[in-house]
């Protein structure tokens, strides 16, 4: 009888993240996980901030889905090289998926690699999957009481964005709520506000990731 | 050394929330799982819905969230009972957690129990509580595409509230969309639309959650 514990499904995953990272630096890949509740915008970003890394960095996209590839054929649709992971109703991509995505993606031409993570804003803060950033997708229709309801997750990013800000009229949402929860939930974590859907502040964000990289691996393979 | 197997959990919880339907019933107390992503405005709902139920049903509220008891005092302050339960950091409730918290509350004297569950499209479906209905909540930002890419949860329940309708004018979301994913996933599934911000619909759901209740209970204990 084989018996799985969970305390070792965790260690176990942690070595394959780091395997994942080692393959990732060798190739000056770096990898951005990007977090978020279901329909809090990670794929509208992604297609929209194409626009702005195009010509800049090669940058390809894993898309963690629990089934369909509809958000796979969203990206793929403006000539991005993807993967789509389907978990199968699994709740969070893992360090073996991202392992077998990277076998299918040519690593050593590729400045930035942009995994989406499954839409659950609990489970995925647990699982690493070998990237240099984790980045946590909250959209102004969540509600400005979420850094302090979902603690584990908003402390286990290195950036949170603020998504669909051109929300904010027709809604009650508090920046100054999100931003004093943060000072007690997680002071490190940098905050940034834009809109995927009309592009305000995409640019921003698409920069600040490109110097991100450029901290580790300097020029671009492009360049 | 002990060793916990995923498998046996899930029949544990099963035998467990067989119990709480069991102490429900007893009680003529009709259990309520609300489920849906964070934000979509599950305690928002339970807000606006306690008007409408007040002076009809005597009801109850048990709240889920992995930390924080703000949800627990929005509720509480309309003079409704209310359990906290915090999960710590646990992706969804469980029935042994819904066991502790109907300890507190005195069942005899309680029609509905609404419980909310934690905000997460995807663990929560596969824990059984001890309820009779389940609903979950699709809100318009978190967009039209959910219940395709969320088939584990939208086939686990009996009903979908849309909420949010009020924000339909600025978003793109096809509701024909949602209805046709519906038929393939799960076409026994019953599909209600209302805003519990704005009210629009809610009476009608609280209708219905009261026929609901009348068809296994007959008259409230309060009449």
């Amino acid at each position: 009888m084989e018996i799985i514990i969970a305390k070792d499904i965790m260690k176990a995953n942690d070595q394959i993240a780091e395997a994942n990272l080692s393959r990732l630096d060798q190739a000056g890949t770096y990898g951005v996980n990007l977090l978020g509740s279901p329909g809090c915008g990670k794929t509208t970003l992604l297609e929209t901030m194409s626009g702005y890394l195009r010509g800049r960095l090669n940058f390809a996209v894993i898309e963690g889905d629990l089934a369909t590839s509809r958000d796979g054929e969203r990206v793929e649709a403006l000539g991005v090289p993807t993967i789509q992971i389907n978990t199968g109703g699994g709740c969070h991509l893992d360090a073996t998926m991202v392992a077998t995505a990277l076998e299918s993606l040519h690593l050593e031409t590729i400045d930035l690699l942009l995994i989406e993570n499954v839409g659950n804003l609990v489970c995925p803060a647990g699982f690493r999957l070998g990237e240099r950033l984790r980045v946590a997708l909250l959209s102004i229709p969540e509600g400005d009481d979420k850094v302090a309801k979902y603690p584990t997750m908003f402390s286990a990013v290195d950036a949170i964005v603020i998504n669909k800000i051109d929300l904010l009229p027709y809604l009650d949402f508090d920046l100054d709520r999100v931003r004093s929860d943060l000072q007690i939930v997680a002071p490190q974590v940098e905050m940034m506000i834009l809109s995927g859907r009309t592009g305000e502040g995409v640019a921003d964000f698409a920069n600040w990731l490109a110097v991100k990289r450029s901290e580790v691996f300097g020029v671009p393979h492009s360049q």
